[in-house]
């Protein structure tokens, strides 16, 4: 468009016609034929996109239940389009989300703000669209778009691994990163690593290998690939070529109920089921001074015993895998961390073999759900007083914005698969591994996650939650919550709720008339 | 930095003293302290992050040897940094390369073009870094960041199912597109489905359904997770886990050998192996021209007993899975189409079971190397003359950015899964499932794929390729290369080499002293 330069108004006439004929005169000056034109089709263009575009919203929801095959729904029960929701756009902890109008004004809008209460299955954590992961996006996409990765390194994957073992979740004891696409496949690298790993070690035979056991917890999910599955209970999925592969234990919870922290303990774990109330959930978190209650002994009597128990059947167990402190999937359950410590120090106190790296079996921490500061922690490590062999972080990792998994292990995890031989090597890979775009939006991700850590909210949250539970003065709370801790443990004392649980960014309460019991957990969006 | 407004220079004066003194005066006043500081300070600041950069290229060899574990690579046989490509960008079809310093000059360039020759895991399709895309991505990225997609809907995602029921590799078949994050997730879900879809036509028990094998070709590759590893032979993977569930028949195979097109029958597929020279490279693929050939009645033949065989064994087969045309991983085998027809005729023409949707077994197509042009061709099913009833796009799905699979799947199988129970649902999901910036990035690269297949080049390849044939004036011939149809048959005489063939960009040359007589591939980066 241009701009057209014009003479200024022409004198008023005392002739009233002549006058309206110099307006008119002077205003096709102002504005000639070809500027009209022009506005004209910028407005009529913009009304055809609008057209376009509330037609879109409009016929979205059909044209969904037309070609759309969801994950995890059953699309029998989907009654129709108004059980389709358009999201037309999200922003910070809200999705806009467009609505049939409820009358004929023409002026009504047809999208509406609606909260992002499971962050968008737990994958958010700057908000949606966050405009510095944008541009971290755009920055690598720009600069490398993809690159393919074996033998080959650039700058993103090689500072990601760098800040995910030197000062992430690997501090102290990974040594190598190796990059998949979500936590499934993460997990599956995992499994495979740990799996060579023991079976070296132990000489398993060719048949035994296809039969190696996991070791875990009742209501764990690792992902939907078929080996993920496979380290989980059968109960879980209905792939056909599901099978699970392992023994899963009780796990003991904790919880708020009735304004109290208790820790259930479920009969199989220690002769029969009880509740005790705790001092305080720092103390819970506190597992280093719970090591030598007679609960630990209890927990450690209950391991040993279904250990002795699997192998009297013959039955090779190659790997423990627990998610810590939390199953995610399985329906927010918060585990006892003195039961998963226990859990730990019983299978590596076990025949240890020749190597002092690792013993009895490989840890992996699925830590998909909890790690990254989910929970307010970067790992659960320090809390458990215990780290793993592997561990596995996504989700929170690309800041919910594109797909990327890292699984870590340690020096002698990576040890297992060197040879001389390619077909000793770990042969896994995906077409897109250590994508840029991924690695340089996971970067940005941990460095504004570490500026959160360190601003006044999170300070505050941490100095509320100590107070609460009777610290003022002492030493900080071992866990805390965004969450305010009077209203995690009022909400408990309703007659309505079963129970509540917070830890960072996660709340769940169990309602005592919730269809079969289950937890109905809330989740919020945001890490701040 | 701001701009400082100066007098002119003052008039020179006799005393040569004075004249200095004025010129130094006239300088100071042209280039005030304040401005040196500022422009030191950026010449400081440019300078330190110079020297990072090349602190950077030159630690990154070590640095990565000493935290990252690359996808297939036997980390025991890399010598040191010399085995590393560190590489600071890409453009095109050329990354940006790294090396050490030849000698002490400091102006030599420490970053070299190199080719991409295998098109970053054959991803690459509009070149690396291409504008558009980094634009779709951005776009999706600051309008929804991502999310969550089950019972949602959003225009990137829905286009992209749209465009590839519709137009795209599902027309005319394809009913619902269900999205995952790479090609070894995307056939995953389609053994989920083929393998339920088969076992509730065919009441298969539970003990049988965890062993229903599937039926495929000997160098099949479907991707790394452990249910895509297991239906493919044992051979090759080495993971713990790993069990082949299935039959392979041994391919017969397409080339040009010494000028000529050749098609290779192995002994399993008619009595005694040989090779038989075809008209030309058309005519092999002109399947429909071929059906009643003695061939094609020997491949039937061939399958038939095959099936009979591993029936009478009690073991039932619950999919029948194919890459059409070419066995990428597998070492770019190009397969005779007409025994991949017969394959499918024959699996579907024995007991149909009730329905008439899908008969004998549910046919996969695993296009994730050869479809959306990869060969010239968006599907192999108008090749072939048959369409699979479940397909995986992956790779160029994205143009080579970020990790997007797409598992298509005809209204028959889809029925397979409805009903009011949840637990029958299709119980798989990736956190970041049908991801907005995916799914963008995917409709911008397949409009841009449109825009080259009517561009002239690929004209022009077209006809050359129907002029080799001796097809000129008939119809336009079948098949088609970006490589020169003289150059690919020409090659095949020299001495060193064995054979060679060609489809769409990819070149695949074998060596006569190649080791192992294992193919040596060379491929092409790009589809323009």
């Amino acid at each position: 468009m241009h701009v057209a330069t014009v003479d200024p108004p022409p004198p008023r006439l005392a002739d009233p016609a002549a006058d309206a004929n110099a307006t008119e005169e002077y205003y096709e000056k102002l504005v000639s034929p070809d500027i009209v034109n022009g506005i004209s089709n910028v407005v009529d263009y913009l009304d055809a996109r609008h057209g376009i575009r509330i037609k879109d919203l409009e016929s979205m929801p059909q044209r969904t239940l037309d070609t759309i095959w969801w994950p995890f729904v059953q699309h029998g029960t989907v009654k129709g389009s108004e059980d389709v929701s358009i999201i037309d756009s999200a922003y910070g902890d809200f999705f806009s989300v467009a609505r049939p109008r409820q009358n004929d004004t023409p002026t009504s809008s047809l999208v509406f703000p609606e909260l992002d209460s499971s962050a968008s299955w737990w994958t958010q954590t700057l908000g949606h669209a966050n405009p510095t992961l944008t541009m971290a996006a755009a920055r690598a996409s720009g600069r490398y778009g993809h690159v393919m990765f074996p033998q080959a390194s650039h700058l993103p994957a090689l500072r990601l691994a760098e800040r995910l073992i030197q000062k992430g979740p690997g501090k102290g004891w990974a040594s190598r990163a190796f990059f998949s696409d979500n936590g499934s496949t993460g997990m599956e690298v995992a499994i495979k690593m740990a799996l060579r790993a023991f079976s070296l070690r132990n000489n398993v035979d060719e048949k035994e290998k296809k039969k190696l056991g996991i070791l875990g917890l009742k209501g764990s999910y690792h992902g939907d690939t078929i080996g993920a599955m496979d380290a989980c209970e059968e109960t879980v999925y209905t792939c056909e070529w599901h099978e699970a592969k392992g023994y899963w234990f009780e796990p003991p919870t904790v919880d708020f109920v009735n304004g109290k922290v208790v820790i259930n303990v479920p009969a199989s774990a220690s002769g029969k089921a009880h509740t005790s109330v705790a001092k305080s959930l720092s103390w819970v978190y506190d597992v280093e001074d719970r090591l030598h209650t007679p609960l630990a002994r209890a927990y450690a009597q209950y391991v040993r015993r279904a250990l002795d128990k699997i192998e009297a059947t013959g039955q090779k167990i190659g790997a423990l895998i627990i998610e810590p402190l939390i199953l995610g999937a399985g329906g927010m359950v918060f585990v006892d961390p003195l039961f998963q410590r226990v859990l730990v120090d019983v299978v590596r106190g076990r025949r240890s073999g020749k190597s002092k790296e690792w013993s009895g079996m490989p840890v992996i921490f699925d830590e998909v759900f909890v790690g990254l500061n989910r929970i307010g922690i970067e790992s659960a490590g320090p809390i458990l007083g215990v780290n793993p062999d592997i561990s596995v972080n996504a989700k929170v990792l690309t800041g919910g914005l594109i797909p990327l998994s890292v699984t870590l292990a340690s020096k002698s995890i990576f040890n297992a698969f060197l040879s001389d031989k390619k077909s000793e090597a770990l042969l896994h890979g995906h077409s897109y591994t250590a994508h840029p775009i991924g690695c340089e939006v996971a970067n940005e991700t941990l460095k504004q996650i570490d500026k959160l850590a360190q601003s006044e909210d999170w300070m505050e949250a941490k100095r509320k939650w100590t107070v609460a539970q009777g610290q003022e003065g002492e030493e900080q709370s071992k866990v805390w919550s965004l969450w305010d801790p009077h209203f995690v443990s009022e909400v408990s004392k309703l007659p309505q709720v079963k129970r509540s649980m917070s830890l960072g960014t996660v709340l769940a309460i169990e309602f005592e008339d919730s269809a079969a019991g289950k937890l109905s957990p809330v989740r919020v969006f945001a890490l701040d």
